[in-house]
């Protein structure tokens, strides 16, 4: 079924300042709650929570000890994340995760983690976003939508962006197929990834360089904000892929 | 030079209601400007205006007759806007553009184009965007950044997200290499691609079902608002591409 019009609102886009340092084993919707409560922040029904993969990889203990000076440990850690490489150059690796995510050295994060740890993709994206969805339930009683995000490159252009490795509470891919276009034909190929822009929208504010790790769309279609999984409607099978 | 911060504010971002039905030799701009006078709508300093690829090129005229039932006619207007093939499947082909765009059907659009004619990309949609830029200075009397958005699938990854292929006044890519992270180490590969980011966060307001062209978002840090373009700044080119 078409999810139908999306059309005419406004959407706000914020960071959650103060989100405490997350460490393995912490109960992440409890650290986001802490920081909204302090300092006037609000989450509020129907807002779509953006988390970055880094923090839900921290909280679920993702972390493995890497000499950040030993290169062939860190090529043999991508390729034990990975199912298929599918190009390589020097040290940088394009993967096809256990996920069926294809990026940059498997998702393995080196950045912004403790020094002599590199932080692993959560096991199952969509799990943690449920996890965290109903952890905002309890400690806020507010029903949200959970994108978890990660910065991919892309072939073809320069740049990275962020996308949706992990959704719940939030359609993926918004399938307007089927619904007339403003001249009355049949619009096609408008299956348009919703997860994936707000992924991106979410990074403008957050800044990589501060790592801000939290942020807050509101404003998004109710029609949305639907059971959604970045595995069932994103991932596209390799046989249905023209690049692999 | 990195382009430092970009954290702390938030973003607005609303589309442009009432933009009139745009016609081959209109000034776009003009267009624009009459929408935003009505309804109590406003396009401020500092914002940056998304306008979709379709009413650029309706207002440059690259309009040309197809009929849509003859699918060799179709191939052949996309061949003849290719300069490569990359893949090929059934009707479907994935092609490198004149610009640099890898995208299928080599951009050309029959969607919400008058029947009988199909919309070909701008010849040069970063010119195309600083003479937006222009035009909505003279009409406004406001400096603003123009991202001229087209809607992309991906490999990899399933449904359709809205990208940047031309721009002005505004960043393509957001330089944070050098930056140190929240750790104090250097970032690595934090070339941030704010104008497809930008692109996708407007699609989101928009509704490709109603076919609403212009979105604004506010708040955008102001260093970023600077000269950029997608061609120089975003097309890879193919000696640099891992997947072609």
């Amino acid at each position: 079924m078409p999810d139908g019009d999306h059309v005419g609102g406004s959407l706000t886009i914020f960071p959650i300042n103060g989100v405490d340092e997350v460490l393995p084993g912490q109960d992440l919707a409890a650290v986001i709650a802490k920081s909204v409560g302090s300092g006037g922040q609000s989450i509020l029904q129907g807002d779509v929570v953006v988390v970055t993969q880094k923090i839900v990889s921290k909280a679920e203990g993702r972390l493995v000890p890497v000499d950040h000076d030993d290169a062939a440990a860190k090529i043999a850690l991508v390729e034990n994340e990975s199912v298929r490489v599918l190009r390589r150059r020097g040290e940088l690796l394009i993967t096809e995760t256990a996920h069926g995510f294809v990026c940059a050295n498997a998702g393995v994060d080196l950045s912004n983690v403790a020094s002599g740890h590199a932080a692993l993709l959560p096991i199952d994206p969509d799990r943690s976003a449920r996890r965290l969805r109903a952890g905002l339930r309890r400690a806020l009683g507010v029903e949200v939508g959970i994108v978890i995000s990660d910065t991919f490159g892309r072939p073809w252009r320069n740049g990275l962006t962020d996308v949706a490795i992990g959704c719940a509470g939030i359609a993926a891919v918004v399938d307007l197929r089927g619904t007339p276009d403003a001249n009355g034909r049949e619009l096609m190929a408008t299956e348009v990834c919703v997860a994936d822009e707000l992924a991106g929208a979410a990074e403008l504010v957050m800044g990589k360089d501060r790592g801000i790790p939290v942020a807050v769309v509101r404003g998004v279609p109710s029609q949305w904000l639907r059971d959604g999984s970045v595995g069932d409607e994103i991932v596209r099978h390799p046989s249905e892929d023209l690049f692999r």
